[in-house]
């Protein structure tokens, strides 16, 4: 698997989880309706669980330009390869979120409310105040990516420091970090902090034939983008700063 | 224990806890009554880490005709065992389902509803629509086979590139997917994703002599089994694909 | 440490920090109330966890009489320890109660219901039924014997077959286990599967002078000492004959 | 990274996300309202794992001046590093709590209830009691500490007994055992266990310019300071009596 196809059908996971789960938790009629913020945000953490699982071995499993440009910036992923990474991550995620709506599709048809509909592919504020929801959305980032500059493998302590990988068990680290982001700082924003997460399923709300579907709130889908962006620029720059 | 025993003993194990818990969760005057979605989840994927316990050093655990069928489609597990893996994986789960019933048996009785007596035992879909529910069924267990087909072992990073295991623990990584599945996926049909799982034990709600039962759904009852294996088909195929 | 004061002090663990749950999800005025079932599991689950993690590598920290003589049974643990570990059980489980109660001495004093206030000591069945409840007690202690039966360590997979720890987090296991248990198998007599996490804290619930008690339910307190030593000796006589 | 510079960010991650998680639950207008006890004590299980994530390989990762104390007290960490620890501990508590605030000011703003604006950043008993009150704060810091002083690393269990850390995974069990005290622990005061979590916040309540705030409740603020470091002293004075 090259790392193009690992980063797609990484990120596509990411998003049939992370999304169906929203399906699941607000459309009308389904199994899991109103379970609540808790079991949103541990299905997000698994549905990194299952992206990283798969395209770790192969891509590093950014499964998120913000992640990319963060690395690259912290100078431990190399640009040339930062525009088919971020191009991957977007197709993932759009086919992840055709993905949630094919199968929950007679959910959404049964579904009144617009609002709810658009929340399985993208995120809103709770209070919109452009500022403030950047803000969130920088600073959860920015604790996304600080965890992963300073994860660490095992080693065996000898004299060769020999390193030893955990296997799939390595996804692990990553996905409580972002349960715990969620459960933590998604209150204000619904933490995107991953531009693909957001503004590819939001080009697919836009395009896909949902039944009585509202607009694609255009204006907010920028804060999400920038403020990810923003938050591992931060995360990057603490990094360099402490090597020194 | 023979690879037979170990799928009958870890099926049994998944369907005990798995199809326990949702007693528990439906069934009247149980400790865990309305514990919810998440619960149920939790539950199931706390199953599966248990079967995969106790079946994982001796027949790879697979407690699923989805994954032994995917297993050997993918070129992994040698197909002439697949008949007597899938044998045990069904009497697992007949058995299992039927300690169920017999550990509930007072709630059985004082239960009403004989839609949520047969729900104990095999799913049925939020809204029945047999291409959606067939679409669930293969997205849920594709999710499933494509996290399997990728899992990795801990290697020591040297030269001979040693194996380490990483004992019972590495029943966790499975357990984790299958909650996120069940989070995310399971909010249309109730995620099967496995035909033993869910005939096994409508089978035994045919037999059992169950206070007040309603039909066994015969007419629902082939999509469990044929969107599970057309989704581990799927994972096996884009394997595959990924190898060349 | 010796063996018998890890027993003492890692039993005493589990039962301060799960009794210390049952009092938080269920005393008047407490943070905790009604957190429901799925809190209820957890907790039970990571007070094993913290028990084992400091008497595992003292005693193998069995905390429960169910396990040590299971463990006999097996062939794998002196039957010259067993009185010693059991001992060592109960006092820790007496001890861990009554730091419960001094814990929560005032949220005691503010519950009215006394039945509520003994729930926080021990067991009692949903349903009362002699032949149902013991073989609930049973199974559930079935299922933890079984997998502790069929736990294993990581091995480094070459020629010497060296055996590695994963330290305190080879406690994870068994507390995903118990975790499991309860959730599935706990909706009908709440899971004592442990003799001394339920007749130790109901001796306590006796002698101690807590406001407005109720009787401690001696008539049922048999049903949670002999339902998990058969559970566990079956578990034993399925790991014997699946050696031959 | 100093040991300096590593406890205050991994003390400021800790609080970031934990007080994070309390403005996210209880605060009006946020996507967590409401999610309950459950999810508030995951919520700081996972916050320490975070903070261990980053500052453990740097500083060990205390993140607590119960923690610093208790392990000098224990012999296994140097009393001339202490001031300094704690000292970077209430500073990324301080940067931590206005990093709450700053992110979620607009629920801050619409919230009325000044009581609930000050639990975002310190702890308050349920039933006010200083004794009990104390006694609880000790019994959770002794169940923190006590884990603490017998976490073990994976050994290789040869005859040079090599030792192999876990990587980023080994911060999972002291957050499985926060998490664990929580539920079980936290029912009577909110579990401060740490004077860095309770005081330095309070300090910032009482400095920031909340909106509408009340007073930072100043005749409480010592329980948690001193019963955590009783408790602290309790756990090493165990641990050096079971030496011997």
């Amino acid at each position: 698997m090259t790392p193009f196809i690992a980063e797609i059908l990484g990120t596509g996971l990411l998003i049939l989880l992370g999304g169906g789960n929203v399906a699941n938790e607000i459309l009308k009629e389904t199994k899991g309706n109103g379970a609540g913020w808790m079991s949103i945000t541990t299905a997000w953490g698994l549905a990194v669980f299952a992206g990283v699982v798969v395209a770790g071995p192969y891509s590093g499993a950014h499964l998120n330009p913000a992640v990319t440009i963060g690395l690259a910036l912290g100078g431990i992923f190399p640009w040339e390869d930062v525009p088919s990474y971020i191009l991957a991550e977007f197709i993932g995620a759009m086919i992840g979120s055709t993905l949630v709506y094919l199968m929950y599709k007679d959910h959404f048809d049964k579904t009144d409310n617009a609002l709810l509909k658009r929340a399985v592919f993208c995120t809103a504020p709770a209070i919109p105040n452009t500022w403030q929801n950047i803000l969130s959305e920088i600073l959860g980032t920015f604790v996304l990516l600080t965890a992963v500059f300073y994860f660490t493998e095992p080693q065996i302590n000898d004299a060769e420091q020999t390193r030893v990988g955990l296997g799939s068990l390595g996804a692990l680290p990553v996905a409580l970090i972002v349960w715990g982001i969620g459960l933590s700082l998604g209150g204000t924003t619904g933490y995107a902090i991953n531009p693909a997460r957001d503004l590819g399923p939001r080009i697919m709300h836009a395009l896909l034939p949902i039944k009585d579907k509202t607009h694609s709130n255009w204006s907010y889908s920028w804060i999400p983008v920038i403020g990810p962006i923003l938050g591992a620029g931060l995360a990057a720059f603490l990094f360099l700063s402490l090597k020194i």
